[in-house]
């Protein structure tokens, strides 16, 4: 069975990211006031194989810890679909 | 009122994801068979004041198209929540 997976990588709240300063800066300059807290992550969608949804949140739980974030700074989260939904 | 925005940016399907495709080997090669399709975007979460969620809507859609994706090449969809929710 197929799933799509759609998982969202952000720093964690005490991590500095400067990123997402100057995003907000950027917005300010335009002219849009009244927007903070601005933070700039990651967001990554992909397929995969399992054969029922607690298989493929495993997985992505898994491949969320070990490659596509780094637990130390940053925190996940993703939904599961399936595929062609 | 204070909005929370969550905006995804992705690239849009025909255009090439060389970070998508690197991050879809590296899986692999840690033994994640069956993945497939990675694509790798943003994700911006920010706060926004509006009246309500028509004007704060807009906002974001109008952010999204000026500085926090480029139209051109990549796709933006958001979610917007009452902060504090």
């Amino acid at each position: 069975m197929q799933w799509k997976a759609k998982v969202e990588v952000t720093l964690k709240k005490a991590v500095l990211d400067p990123q997402g300063a100057a995003v907000e800066k950027s917005l300010q300059a335009l002219g849009y006031d009244g927007v903070s807290q601005v933070r700039v992550g990651k967001y990554i969608e992909l397929n995969l194989e399992a054969d029922d949804r607690k298989e493929a949140a495993a997985r992505v739980e898994d491949m969320s810890r070990r490659l596509l974030s780094n637990p130390v700074i940053e925190d996940y989260s993703y939904v599961l679909q399936e595929a062609g939904l």
